[in-house]
């Protein structure tokens, strides 16, 4: 078993590549759920939602974010009745979000609903949480703590990024087949090019995984999210400029350098001071044939 | 003050007419509520819906029900994801249901929510449920109790009526205005051409509604929602039928017999046997001036 910690966008774009060219019981995708939060009353997961789009093909390639085929009514019509509108949910997504939220209020966990919902879109490999208890992820800015998705969404990343928490983190149980397959010795584990704070740290600050993934006896290689000092996407080159480190791939692996074995860097990218064993491949994915190009060098790259 | 008693689609051309000829101060319109149901985990009013929509002008004239303009995203990815299909939400009038569920669960009231989004929407006369507790009508078929929308939509009215039920009706207060309103001497009470088991008796089952119409000393004036024994739109003939009454204009003026001195019916109805003054108008509304006219014929008979 394949075992991919992913957050988002990008995550989720090495997460394709992978579901391509691995046999769907031999892979387990695990999302971050730090961004999860509750708004207009639904339970909201963005980085389940993007790799279930990605994975299954519903992915909307213009906007770069949410459904494919998408309309805007709902959204249209709330803000005309005086609703919250920083959020931007379409009518397809939130068929989504509202069948989540009736599921969960009905006890059922955030596992079963992923893992049922991918089912029906088609998604072969399965698709998890990291955990079925929340966390939700605090931004730190001028002593003022500020939701995740206040400051990602309609905040836009502009207040000084100063630290974060993962509140609920410490109470939260890992999800037991994740744990499981931890534990009964994984052929590799993947940590997907997302940002290393609000994406992969939260599934790591789940008390227990890290651990398992240390002991798990298998490669531990992550893919860097920084092609020349620069995050493809969001705030991750920021987030390490506001807390005092240069943006570069290094600096990504040396926050997980307890754990990792193998790292997949952009060539020309500086791999001085990375303590795990460097493979170089063109990180950035625009199309399908780059994401499997990608998948297929971060497996070389385990052997 | 005019206060109007009504339900949906047809109780709701009424108010619309009424709303034309009436200066929005001196019109109340009053919801049954009886209809409402909790739905996908939402707070679905399809009473108050029906009339916001109408008297906003944002009705589908198309359908005959629903929001104007309306798309169906959601509703076909809500099938797609294994969701309940069976009560067809559109995606703009979805909007109304998760910001109506949002305020409720952040503790306003449904006369609130009702008020504000009407204000919102433009319209000027106040509209009102008929209580902000929840009152629930549930249909009696074979011996088995079955939500109304249940029966209503998902049954198509299949199982036979055999009886009804408001639960809640007796712990529910009349929404405050509405009773401060009948106390303060109205105009006149007009009761809408709604059906009177599922959508009028409800409000007269609110317990002091009933007591407060009659006890009002204004004309109290219903139109029929019966036409040469057929009901215009809905079960309200085959509710009769079932309930071992021929329908009829004069069976309708029956059920508010304690209440009423005044009814309105189609030319040509047999009148033998109501109490009220009866003053004769085409009471089918297909066009705005058919309710403007109608709305005239009320007014006229009540002088």
């Amino acid at each position: 078993m394949i075992i991919a910690l992913s957050g988002g966008i990008g995550g989720a774009k090495l997460a394709l590549g992978l579901s391509q060219v691995l046999p769907p019981g031999e892979l387990l995708i695990v999302a971050n759920t730090g961004d999860d939060f509750e708004h207009l009353g639904l339970s909201i997961s963005p980085d389940i939602d993007t790799l279930t789009y990605a994975l299954a093909g519903l992915d909307n390639t213009e906007l770069g974010w949410g459904r494919r085929d998408e309309t805007w009514s709902f959204m249209e019509t709330l803000g005309a009745i005086g609703g919250e509108t920083w959020f931007r949910l379409g009518d397809r997504d939130l068929a989504l979000h509202v069948e989540r939220t009736r599921r969960l209020c009905a006890g059922e966990t955030l596992s079963a609903v992923t893992a049922d919902v991918a089912r029906r879109l088609g998604i072969a490999p399965r698709l998890l949480p990291m955990s079925d208890d929340p966390v939700r992820t605090r931004i730190l800015s001028d002593g003022v703590w500020i939701d995740f998705q206040d400051w990602f969404v309609r905040q836009r990343c502009a207040p000084a990024f100063h630290g974060l928490e993962f509140a609920g983190a410490a109470e939260a149980r890992p999800q037991p087949e994740l744990l499981a397959a931890l534990r009964a010795g994984p052929r590799a584990v993947v940590i997907c090019p997302s940002n290393p704070f609000i994406s992969i740290e939260p599934i790591l600050a789940v008390p227990g995984l890290r651990a398992a993934i240390a002991a798990c006896g298998a490669p531990v290689i992550a893919v860097s999210p920084i092609i020349a000092g620069q995050a493809v996407k969001g705030p991750t080159a920021t987030m390490f400029a506001q807390s005092g480190t240069a943006p570069s791939a290094a600096a990504v692996a040396a926050r997980y350098a307890d754990i990792l074995t193998h790292y997949v860097m952009e060539p020309g990218d500086d791999a001085a001071g990375i303590a795990a064993r460097v493979s170089r491949a063109p990180i950035l994915m625009r199309t399908l044939e780059d994401k499997i190009s990608l998948a297929r060098a971060v497996l070389a790259a385990i052997g």
